[in-house]
Parts: C-alpha cells; sequence; structure tokens
C-alpha cells in the first residue's frame, strides 16, 4: 500500500512487530511477507479496540480491517512509511509465547538459537531477503537456459556408488537386502548418458550430496546448477554461460557487463595469485624475485625454490606491530609460511627492508622495479623450498592486504574464466595421478600424444567461472571415446575390471554413438551469497545443516527403530567407549 | 529447415536413422533431437564422398556440411519433408555398434532391454517427445506460480525419520555414527514451517522418495509440485490451483477451459463411482437396487448389505460369452465379487435378466426405470455383504465397461474435486483410526465438537483434484493450533511423548504464531503421464527404476566396499539361505 490507496479499506495479516502506546492512541506495527505497515488504534473512537490492541504480544497473528490513511510523522526507512492504517476490526488468529530472540534485522540470537529455531530465524527479513533473492536467480536461470533451447530433465536421486572422489552418502535398499543405493555427487555421467540420448541441450538445477567435513561454505547436500551440451567446442560452452552470467547480473543486480569475461591459463592464475579462483578485484600481482634476492648471503632466500613478493599500494606506513600481526598471519598452522620480509619504499625514493643488511640499495632498487613500487609502497616478500605450497601461503597474504586495505567491495563483481587446468594432480596420499576435475575430463587434443609420455604435463579443456575469488562454477569438454576413456582410467591406476565395474554403463554406451559433448555446473548456493554478499552459503539455504552435519531444528539425523533396522537387515556397531 | 531455406549452406550434426542406396544415388536420413532430415550424396557429383557414406552404419554420429534443396518425392510426414540437404562434406564424429534393438517410434526392443538400454531408448521420438512435455510443464508451473507471488524454497533432502505412513528410505550418517536421516516422503512438514516462518506462499517442484512395493504408477522416488499458502480458506486453495490447471490446459495442450470444475464430496463420489477418483469422462453411475430388489426370493439379494446396478447404453447385444467373461472379470482375485447378475431391455421394452425366475417383470421394469435404462440398455448388478467393498467392485465393472464401449479416451479430459474427506479411516490392520490424508489435515469447523464424540464421522477440509480418474493433487487446510494438534496425535493413538519425540519441532513451533494455512501438493509424473496419454508413469522418467526397486542401466543398489561399512558402522545382517 502506498499513499495513492489513501481512503481505501483495507483487511492486513500478519505478525506484530511492535506494540506502542502513546496517550489514547495506540500503534501497531504489522509484519508480513512485504514489509510492515503501522496500524492505529483511537481510545476516542473505540476504547474497546484500543484495549484489545493493547494486549497483543509480540509474534501474535492477527487480522486488522481498516481505512488508509496519510501518515503525519512519515517513515522515510519505510515503503509504506507514508501511510498509516485507522483500524476498526482486529481479530487475533494466534497467540504468541516469546519468542527466544528478536525477530529484528539485527537479532540477539545466536547462531545455535537461531537455527534451533529457524522458522522463526527466516521471519527476520535480511534471511527472507536471501531466499527471494534465490527464487529469483532461479527463474532466471530457467528462463535464460529455456530461451537456448536447454531442456530441463531430472535424473534420479538413488544411483550408484562410486568410491571415486568424495564419500557417498548411501541409502540402504529394503526390496535388495545387503546392497545400497548412492545419493549422486553430481549427475555427471547421467548427463552425459543425456547426450549419448541425444537430448542435446540439458540443464537440471539439482540436490547434489557429499559426505564430507564441513567448512563455511560446504553442506552435505547442496544444489548444483547442472548443464550439457552437444556438439560444441569450449568456446561454445564459455560463450553461452558467460552469457547467462551477465543475464543474472542484469535481471538480479542491474548491473550491465559488456566486455568478455578475461580467460586466464591456470598457469598463469597460480604464478600471478598462487590460486586456482584468484581474487581480480584488486592486483597486487606475485612477483618472482628469484634472480634479484638470491645469492646474496641472506640463507634463507639463497636456499629457496621461491621467492615471490607482492606490492601493497600505499600501504608503507604499516607500524612494526602492523607489520609483526602479517607474520604471525602467515605463520599460522593454516598456512605454515615460516616468516615474512617487508621492504617499505620511502619519501626520498630509498627502499629500507627488513634485510638491509644482506642486500645493496642498488639490489632493493632492482626489487623494487621489478615490483613497479612506488614512493609509499609496502612491499612483503615470501620464499620457501616448495613453489607451489609458498605461491599459496603468498595468496593469503595477498587477500589478508587486500581485506586491509579495502580492496575486497562486495558490491563489486570481478569475472573471468580459468582455463587449461592440469588433466591430473599427484596424491601424495594416494601416491597415484589423480583426476583434478574428474575422469570424464577431456585432454587437450594437442597434449593426447603426453598421456603416454608425461601425463603430468597434460592440460585438459577445462575451466571455472571465478568472481570475486569464488569458483561460482566449472566445467570440461568430456571425452566421448570408448578407447580414450578406457586409457584416462589406465592412467588413474583402475584395472580394467575396476574401470568396467564402476563405469562400464558409461563406456558401453560411447560404443553406439556417443557425440561430441561438453557442459558446466554452476553451485548456487554460492552465486547466491555472492549476490546476497554472505559470508557463508548457510543464510541462503532455508534449513541448513551445522558443522556436525546435524539440522538441529529437526534433531535429525537420529537413532532408528530397531524394527526398520531388521527390514533393512543392518546392524549398527558402534565402538565401546 | 523448411523450404524457405532452400539454397542455404548448412551444417548438420546427428545421427544415423537410415541409409538407402538408389542407383548412383545414397539417401541419409540424419536424426537430431528436433526431428529427421534428408541429406543426399550423389556418385557423378563426389564419387568419394558417396562411398564413404555407403560405410554409415545405423546410429553413426556424423556431421554434413551441404545446400538445403527442395525435394522432387515430398514426404508430408516429416516437418522437414520438403527438403533435402545435397551433401558436400561428411564427417565421422563418433562409430556405433549395431544397436540392441531399433530406433524407431514402434521399437523391437522388450521393456528389460529398453531399460538396460535406456540412453538409446531415450533417442526414439515418442520418449523424447514425454521429456520435452516434461520440461514445458514445469516451466508453465513455475511461470503461473511465480505470476501469484509463490517463492520456490528447497527444503532439505536429510531430515528426520518418521515411522507414521508409509517406510522412509534412510541414509546412515557418518559423522553421527548410528543414527540415521531419512529422505522426505513429502516436505510436508517443512512447508508448514515455512509458513510459521511468514513465507506466505510457497512452491516446489521437488523429489520425494517412499520405500513401498511398486506398482505400474508408482516410483520409490517421484516428484511432486508441492505448494502451501498463509491465511487462505480452502476456497482460495481450490481457485488458485484450479486456475493454474487451466493455465496447463491451455499452454500445453490448447484446451480452453472455462467452466469451473464440479466439487463432488466425497461420499458422493463412493455412493456413485464406489471411488474417490471417479474418471468422469463417462456417466454410467451406481443405482442402488436394495429397494426394489431385496426380499423376492433370491437369497444373494435379499442378504445383501447392498445391491448396485450400473446402465451400460446400447450394450444389450453384449453375448453370453462376453457377460461370461465380465463375471470372470469381477470374480479375479484382485476384485474379489462373488458373481454378476444382468439384464437387458429389449426392443420390445421388455426386461430380460439372468435371474428372471425370482423376479416379476413389474419388478424388473421398476429397476429398468429407476435406472434409466431404456431399449437395447444392458444393465449390470453386483450385491454383497460389505457396502464399501462392493461399491470398489462395481467401480472397477465401471471402468472396465467404459473401456469396453470406448468411453475412456485420452485425448478427452474431465476435470472435478473430491471434497469433505473423512478426517480418518479404520485401520483393520492397525486396530486403530488412522488419518486418511495426514495428521496435520483441519478437520471442518463444524465437525470439530464431534472429535470427542464420533471421530469417526469427522469430515476434514480436504480436497483432490481429480481428472480421468487419476488423483493428480490432493491437499487440505492444516491444523495451525498446537491443541488441536496434540489432541489429533491422541486420537491416532500417540502418547503426548511420542508425539513430541516425533513431532515436537512442527508443535513447538506452532506456539510462536503460527498462520491460518493450508496447500496441496500435484503429483508431476501422474500429470505429465496423464498429457502425454501414458499407461504408466515410467516413459516420462529419463531413467525409471524396475518393480524391484532397480536401475538396470546403472545396475544400482549394489553392494558396498567393506570399507565404506566400516565407516558408518554398519554390519549386514543376511538372513541364512
Amino acid at each position: 500500500m502506498r499513499l495513492s490507496d489513501a481512503g481505501r479499506d483495507v483487511t492486513l495479516a500478519g505478525w506484530v512487530q511492535r506494540v506502542r502506546k502513546m496517550g489514547g492512541m495506540t500503534f501497531l506495527d504489522l509484519r508480513d511477507r512485504y514489509g510492515i505497515t503501522q496500524v492505529v488504534f483511537d481510545n476516542s473512537t473505540d476504547a474497546a479496540l484500543n484495549e484489545a490492541a493493547n494486549h497483543l504480544g509480540r509474534e501474535y497473528v492477527v487480522q486488522v480491517k481498516g481505512t488508509v490513511a496519510e501518515r503525519t510523522a512519515k517513515n522515510p526507512n519505510m515503503p509504506t512509511g507514508d501511510i498509516e492504517i485507522l483500524a476498526t476490526e482486529l481479530k487475533v488468529l494466534n497467540a504468541s509465547e516469546v519468542p527466544p530472540f528478536t525477530i529484528e534485522d539485527d537479532t540477539d540470537g545466536g547462531d545455535d538459537l537461531r537455527m534451533r529455531y529457524r522458522y522463526l530465524d527466516l521471519r527476520r527479513s535480511p534471511v527472507r531477503a536471501n531466499l527471494e533473492l534465490r527464487h529469483r536467480m532461479t527463474m532466471e536461470v530457467r528462463r535464460y537456459l529455456d530461451s537456448k533451447g536447454f531442456l530441463e530433465i531430472e535424473t534420479p536421486m538413488l544411483v550408484g556408488s562410486t568410491p571415486e572422489g568424495a564419500r557417498d552418502f548411501v541409502v540402504p535398499s529394503r526390496m535388495n537386502p545387503g546392497q545400497f543405493y548412492a545419493l549422486p555427487q553430481s549427475p555427471q555421467t547421467l548427463k552425459q548418458l543425456l547426450m549419448v540420448s541425444g537430448m542435446d541441450r540439458y540443464f537440471q538445477i539439482v540436490k547434489c550430496f557429499r559426505d564430507e567435513d564441513l567448512r563455511a561454505d560446504r553442506q552435505p547436500e547442496f544444489t548444483q546448477i547442472d548443464c550439457e551440451m552437444s556438439f560444441i567446442e569450449q568456446n561454445d560452452v564459455i560463450e553461452l554461460f558467460e552469457g547467462m552470467a551477465k543475464h543474472l547480473f542484469k535481471e538480479i543486480r542491474g548491473i550491465e557487463l559488456t566486455e568478455a569475461f578475461p580467460r586466464m591459463p591456470w598457469a598463469d592464475a597460480m604464478k600471478y595469485y598462487g590460486s586456482d579462483k584468484p581474487d581480480t578485484r584488486f592486483d597486487m600481482k606475485f612477483v618472482e624475485l628469484m634472480d634479484i634476492l638470491k645469492g646474496h648471503g641472506f640463507s634463507v632466500f639463497d636456499n629457496a625454490a621461491y621467492i615471490g613478493g607482492i606490492c601493497a599500494k600505499g600501504a608503507a606506513g604499516y607500524t612494526r606491530k602492523q607489520l609483526d600481526a602479517l607474520t604471525d598471519f602467515v605463520k599460522r598452522p593454516q598456512i605454515g609460511a615460516k616468516g615474512m620480509v617487508y621492504a617499505r619504499v620511502g619519501e626520498d625514493g630509498t627502499v629500507k627492508s627488513s634485510v638491509d643488511k644482506f642486500y645493496t640499495q642498488e639490489t632493493l632498487q632492482a626489487m623494487a622495479k621489478a615490483m613497479d613500487a612506488q614512493i609509499g609502497d609496502l612491499i612483503l616478500i615470501l620464499s620457501g623450498d616448495d613453489a607451489m605450497r609458498t605461491r599459496k601461503q603468498l595468496c593469503e597474504l595477498r587477500l589478508e592486504m587486500g581485506r586491509q586495505l579495502g580492496l575486497r567491495d562486495k558490491n563489486k563483481f570481478s569475472c573471468l574464466w580459468v582455463v587449461d587446468f592440469p588433466m591430473f594432480e599427484w596424491s601424495d596420499e594416494e601416491q597415484r595421478l589423480m583426476a583434478m576435475h574428474h575422469p570424464f575430463t577431456h585432454p587437450k587434443d594437442e597434449d593426447i600424444p603426453m598421456l603416454d609420455t608425461d601425463p603430468a604435463a597434460v592440460r585438459a579443456d577445462a575451466y571455472d567461472m571465478v568472481i570475486n575469488g569464488v569458483e561460482v562454477g566449472g566445467g570440461s569438454i568430456r571425452i566421448h571415446d570408448s578407447a580414450l576413456q578406457a586409457k584416462m582410467f589406465e592412467i588413474l591406476g583402475f584395472t580394467p575390471e575396476k574401470a568396467q565395474e564402476q563405469f562400464g554403463f558409461l563406456m558401453n554406451a560411447f560404443k553406439y554413438g556417443a557425440p561430441p559433448h561438453g557442459g558446466l555446473a554452476y553451485g548456487l548456493d554460492r552465486w547466491v551469497s555472492l549476490f546476497a554478499g554472505l559470508d557463508s552459503i548457510r543464510d541462503c539455504i532455508a534449513f541448513p545443516k551445522n558443522n556436525s552435519g546435524r539440522d538441529v531444528m529437526l534433531d535429525a539425523p537420529a537413532a532408528l527403530d530397531q524394527k526398520q533396522l531388521d527390514e533393512l537387515k543392518l546392524e549398527v556397531v558402534l565402538p565401546e567407549e
């Protein structure tokens, strides 16, 4: 309702946000999904009605009839702040006990309490707004993909277990005793079968499941925008889904992105940002300093396999205390650097570093030049005996400096594609090559000969979309040839029997005319969080689970009745305490 | 491509449907998702190309370049039948082994083979058309509900087990050993919590799971269009979702339904059709004949608790053999009638029955009049000592007669609402009252006093949408008062402790200002099947399971690795053979 509705008779229903008594008047803030409306009861008009309004408690559910009127004291902070309702009738539809926390934008409820009473937490408008955003995003995704000829096809939730990759959640089958379904980690193989079946352009917004130890951006169940296309090359997929991203930016955030997203080879992302998902909202690229800083008697650098620095513009004023805190930051076990070297470019252009005794001003100037450091800049340097590990440490330092310098604005977006991923990565734990994406990824045609000679150097037709340092989606061109697929399983250490047992259905399907195909999957939860400016994906999920995988509202999981276990032919065998 | 494209150079990719050699020409039928296009190779233009085309096998994946030309022999049965492609290039993208069945509208593959190679079965255009229909229906459902202010909100798949109702599929939790999640049988309680949270208008197209023994129209996982609204009464829900049905009929089937759907009380549905989901495409209503046929010395009728008949218009010509077959039909164990009585109205208006010796012509005429039977009609009568059971038998007979007389046209649609369901039904097995819909259904206000005195007579604010004898959706107004909800659990035989243990989260939520609410859920699979004219829901599901709950393509479920069982602290205990 707006000012133009003045004089209209209306019926409203909602929750009591607040009741204030002022002289002979009672003011009720009535809340519904669409906002808050002020309702006025006047003792001089209807004393009994006014009295009834005075007995309303917070979160009572009421129905009010009345007339829309212009407010004398307008509230510019509310969309309905120009009007109020002069009440003529009041009906209590349901009472409420006092809620365990306040239903306000900034609540006094802690995380645990909010999760236990999530149905009350969802009444708070910031949380509700996240779910509304999620609805609008999925509507726009479907609108876009439908307009491009994609069919949404549901794939099954009860599939087979594939112990390769993350852990599966499994589901015992009562009708097939001793056997289990698995919940899909993604519909990867099923969407590939849909391509074999000629479906051409498929998508699905679908729940996926991974039984992993949880972090802030992980949930045991999460939602994927899963897509696949046939008769395409990498560039077709990238262009189509970049179009989808731009569509969402425009429709949801009102941001028109006209330029093509940059495409950064994985090797460059690691070299300049130490990450396959660089936050490119700010520059501060790594500069390798091996040539300049090695061989001057500073044994830490002299023995290092990698020395790299970042230049924090205008941060030369950092105090010793701030620098010590940064050193402590990189030395935390989660990051694991041994130490940090810093250098400031002073007002007079001289460079002063924490390792001055080993270096001449000339060398330090050469370093500053290599780093494009100007007067007033701060240089931070890490080194180590494992280049990749040191780059990852430097990445954390760069992100922290970006944060401290206010360069990671949640309302600024920087999008890119990371491309040319390696096909494999070495696993120390398994002592073998593992698929970096998954075993169905197509190697770059020009690298296929290296599968036999140097598999670790083979690059894949794989691509990730990265926004603000978040991997919002990723995909690849797939193998559609059963011989190449078999070779891939061989490199990954599968015996032919094991490959057949686990993925025989897919390799057999490839024998009956599989088209060239590829696709990608977006993480919906992450993307909604990004658009909503959330730090965790939890608040864009209606009923999330906590770090132990528990739904504390439903109190799930829980023990089963013995009868259920018996029907499933299962016994729980807990270790003795 | 159409005739207007003639002269254009095109590139096509797809599967080889057929190759025919005719003189110096080779004709290739190329199939993709959009249809079949004829490609022509001419030996006199390019002998090598023609030769290559002759070596193509069925289901090879090829890319063809060529020019669109008008066909001399047009094929009116194909959308692209006016044109052909004169090939200039041919590239084999992938070969194919000979498929295990023909990829034609009418295939030679049996059910088992088709399911094992479902990815090939999906290439057949009738199956593909079902999935396209399903996509268009869900798009339209979302468009309609979004336009009415509904938010699609995802509810979790890993919830708690509630042994009331059908059996749950359960999921062991590794992080909480000995505890299990359940997969939702429906998001019923969660959508009610969303109403408590003020979400107002919710929907979700969502997978649900029931571990039941399977029939043709049941799958262990199925898809629901799940909806809920607050601050509404039964009529609001019915009108809004009748609007959705009409929207789908119009957009998907091109049928404009202008009349309101009839609303039939459950008691009438049982009385006139012996079913809570009557097929109203044809009339043939039951007529009760107790007053007319009892007490004339025919002991079968004299001892019956119910005698009822149907009048099959124009079927007096049924032979003795046909009538015997009908008698056998109703005597089958699945139906269980003891026998069938029939009567014909002859050309001269006399009624001749199979029990003439007990009845005068006058009584038979009275019967014919009661049944509105005319010359040439056939009357079929069943009786029994349990009225409800006999009505269900008569229902089967009515449906069979409708089928035999061609009254159940798949392209004719008859929609209605069945309303005023009983709140409870007696379970012989459990020896207690069970909820006919579910324990959250609101009793009719005027019947609430009977909860204490005669609960079996209490009617519910529940409604089903029935189309052509299929229950496509159902719902109810819900209880939003924790005291009434507690009473309901008491009547259903829950101790307060057990009710609290299983549904405490919901009853607690009701204490914090639950709004009046209600909703409904449509069975998507059933609705797509209805629009597609299918007999089973299987063919509108991409990857369905068989009657043993198996996915024969994936070979799921299957045994787990011992390592997985160990991590879950589970042991399989199979009974000895």
